[in-house]
């Protein structure tokens, strides 16, 4: 069997890692990709790296051509426009795959309120599934529509969901400080993302209000049926890719009687043991151990009274688009490795 | 008035940087220069950017000829190394500014602790004036000795130091989360700050036990008379200069009855409004807005039920030659910004 | 005396590398700063690095105003749009020096065959002083209007004037290879400065079309009375700032007679030795060597049958601010090395 | 069938991108790793990047275990020691590809000259193939021993041995400045290695006097018959991998006669239209659309009397690795592209 995917919104950083990826994959063909801006150029012509090695041209988008080319639809659309695209695609019975924020979020509240307008597509707020294999793996294979999760929430809530579920550590005192590489901001030029501005230099950004605050939240709730205090800081990193997530935590009275560090270590490996793609590791992470794969590598170490976690991820692979190949596995019964080991 | 300098271990990071600043200042003059291993070469040899811009051989390092040659010893050696060749310095009568650890600490015993060497010369402890002109600029006027601060303390303590001893802020809950570049790591090749290993990548170190924790609970103790709590963690960026702290802090009940963040900025305004280098300011700081200079810039946002403080620095000219500069001023009752501004 | 100085265009890299430079000059003020769309802001809010340090409110470009308020305006305008403002400048009694490439070529034919456009000033083409001050600087000395030389031929014309001067190379056979920092390319958004364009990747551009390659021809031209052959490559480099230009020349059979490589270093030292900015050096220079410098260094080595010069300069200070700031000390009697040494 | 490979040197940056490659080829499994410094610890270890992925136990090299456990040895030592170690292996019936340059030159007394050391197995000097799959494939399929060639030499003989071989350009007159990452210069610590000399900064080295350039030659003669004057210069360039050759040659009077830029087209289609690996492209290529990846791209430009040729590739996988697998495909009958596509 070859899963027949299309590349909505072809143009961007998670697209072009997704093609890179699916070049890989022994089965999986991008039989579509399209672009408002770029129809009628070849998907080398954009992306250079792919000249000779891809020949797929690229289109304006037909929600018929996506259902008569495609099992499945990637979509790379921003947040508001992807929910009205994926609304045509999963009604016309192509199943897909968001990489926006629509559909991440449990309430329509919580949307409009982090995003500033209203739900595309309200109905499937709430009931679609988060795109996060490792712990919702059997929804996700039957799933007509996965929210692709996000790149900070990834690298967050895998090491903090099993602490938090398990009792070990204080929900109402987190506080995760971010670092992503330059290439999650996007392929559109501004000003804050140009070489001179971004190299050699790094900030804070969206102190108290970025819009992964609340899907950490949601997703940690989600999984453990707690509702965390959370403070996030994300930050610009000089660096094409990657984020390294440093978390401050304090360990429960509990966590610290039954073994302190050598308890998080237990539950990280009774949660994950049997993933190929999460690996609590000895050593501390750095971004370059994960960069171009699809793994996590996430460790814990102890600091005064708190407890410091440490995880790393590839923002573009398993923040996005490796993720988003892991989904595709899962959701048409191959092997969730296939492509990306 | 023109002071004679001596820079003690020439072949530095730090060292250079200190001559790129003197080559500047007015009152100025750089002597000697000393390394064990390149001695016999001009310094433009060993620094390639000073070629045919400075002629200073370097020598062997003699007490006698520094004390026959310089009014003032900028010295650039590793701990340990540093505290004996200081104590000859001062003991000939050479007024010294000491760029490492070996005087920061206020105790013989905490330096053991941390730097797992006795003492060379313990009477010293204690009773050296730290380095901070904004905090201590009376001593530093007469010192023969000043320590010259560490780059990751500069950038804790300077926003910190006021808002605890104002009581804004809880003294058992402080996270500091710094991100520095590769050069405050040396220049004696390692693995870890080759360009392929540092470049696109970035990582935590020392968790919980960097020699810069007790520095800065030292340091806050002194100027606000309590012992904080600290948890701060380092982290290796890939830049060549620079650190940002992300600082995590409560606000204390009373600092929210006086006004909150715009209480920050009063004390702060309060504290720094008459220093040159130091500045509170509107936009979220970038290791970039402060890169090649000696200046602070520093803000507050809120986010929970917390407070975050930004501040960025230049490790090799606040965090480290530019602040000898401003203390080598001084010393000798100069224009604090000479050189600098 | 103070120059008063008005940047017109400060929102850029050049202008703002220029205001960092005149801040440290203890002979030059700015007194005036404009910019279409940043007008009534401060000029730390667009340039953060200034924040707290400098009090200039941005305004919209009004010619008198200027003139009441300035000695000296740096035009550091778009080519095209420039040419009529310095018209309207020079006509209104401020002496100017112009960043753009406006007034370095010799005859207007030239001009518009490379840039595209009717000459708005044509009657001061081929008859304003090229603001090279090694080469020129009688006539910069006394000139209402100074062209302030592009980056690129800084590099290349510098070593290759004296050369080409005094017969020792083949001038139908000139090979020039230019590697540029990302910061040439300016400070409005586009596709290939993105950081994650530009970083990790060097690419060539604009070959056998550049616009400064009849530039360097015309000004060799002008030095040394000849009209070379030359090949120019530019690169984009991933890097802030810096040229490095690699040249291929063929010695000349006298010169080979006279000494081959000796008679270089001997006809630099000849044309150079005198100057403050130029630095013939026995190493292979690096941009690292000249970064944040109005320094350049060159030197030359053998290759098969040729010979291989390599300059290095900061392309925003010896390749722009740098420049016109020590054309600056020149036209108004001052020490040339004045904020730059 | 499964080719079972032994890394003979497995520390280095080239081992690990072998590596990471024969992790995703579907007929190749890693089976035994060598590092005289590193026996005893997990390949996780020594590489971050492995860490729970791979388990392979380093152990020092004995020629045994390897010809007992292993098809196929890549040797990925430095030259001299490695010419020692490919005879025990070679002798021992393990077929080798050796990283190093021992075995690419035609004679003895080139490699003395350039390397300065009595070849260790002359033997095998003049008769062992250059690993370069695309010129000498049918050699490479039946080799006991194969020589991986040099980066910088596969990244200028591709695109120039065609057009020499059918006279489309002057072998007099050939000049190649290539730029290269820094990972070109291995992961032993050096200063000019280090972050914060390599980054910000582009340099010239070696020039006229690098190993790669007879192996330039050499080469080119071997595949057109023709011995060209070559001049080389090799460049560090602040990004971890890639390497760019802009290539300076004349047009033979037959060439523009036959149609210019439109016949070198045409004889690489001729030549390498089969090929998966080398592209012709339309674009001027950057190094970043060749970079994790084991395809070269290229181009010709026109300026002035002359051509430019630009290609690109990623030096550690074309480079190195990539080609190391790609003809460890070929000598084992598997599909050229395998792992590598």
């Amino acid at each position: 069997m070859t899963v027949r995917v299309g590349i909505i919104g072809a143009t961007g950083y998670t697209a072009l890692e997704t093609l890179l990826i699916l070049m890989r994959h022994p089965q999986a063909e991008v039989t579509l990709a399209t672009s408002r801006s770029e129809a009628g150029q070849q998907i080398g012509d954009v992306h250079p790296i792919l000249a000779g090695r891809m020949s797929v041209a690229i289109t304006d988008y037909e929600v018929a051509e996506v259902a008569r080319n495609c099992d499945l639809a990637m979509c790379c659309l921003p947040h508001g426009a992807s929910a009205e695209t994926v609304r045509q695609l999963v009604q016309a019975g192509v199943r897909v795959i968001d990489f926006s924020a629509d559909f991440r979020l449990s309430t329509v509240a919580e949307y409009s309120r982090h995003y500033g307008i209203e739900h595309p597509w309200p109905e499937r707020v709430g009931n679609t599934v988060y795109g996060l294999p490792e712990w919702f793996g059997d929804r996700i294979a039957t799933a007509d529509l996965v929210a692709n999760p996000g790149c900070y929430p990834t690298s967050a809530i895998l090491p903090l969901g099993p602490l938090l579920a398990e009792g070990l550590i204080d929900p109402t005192d987190i506080i995760i400080d971010s670092k992503s590489g330059i290439s999650g901001a996007g392929r559109t030029p501004k000003l804050n993302t140009l070489y001179c501005e971004a190299a050699e230099s790094i900030s804070a950004y969206a102190i108290g209000n970025h819009r992964h605050q609340p899907e950490i939240v949601d997703l940690l709730r989600r999984f453990s049926g707690i509702t965390p205090e959370v403070v996030f800081t994300p930050h610009l990193t000089p660096m094409d890719r990657g984020i390294l997530s440093t978390i401050y935590v304090r360990p429960s009275a509990g966590a610290i009687a039954k073994g302190g560090l050598a308890r998080v270590a237990e539950v990280w490996q009774q949660h994950y043991g049997g993933e190929a793609f999460v690996h609590a590791v000895q050593h501390i992470p750095a971004t370059k151990h994960v960069a171009h794969t699809n793994h996590v590598q996430m460790t814990a170490r102890e600091a005064g009274n708190r407890w410091v976690l440490v995880s790393a991820i590839d923002n573009l692979v398993k923040g996005a688009s490796g993720a988003a190949v892991q989904n595709m596995n899962v959701m048409f019964g191959l092997d969730p490795q296939m492509g990306l080991a």
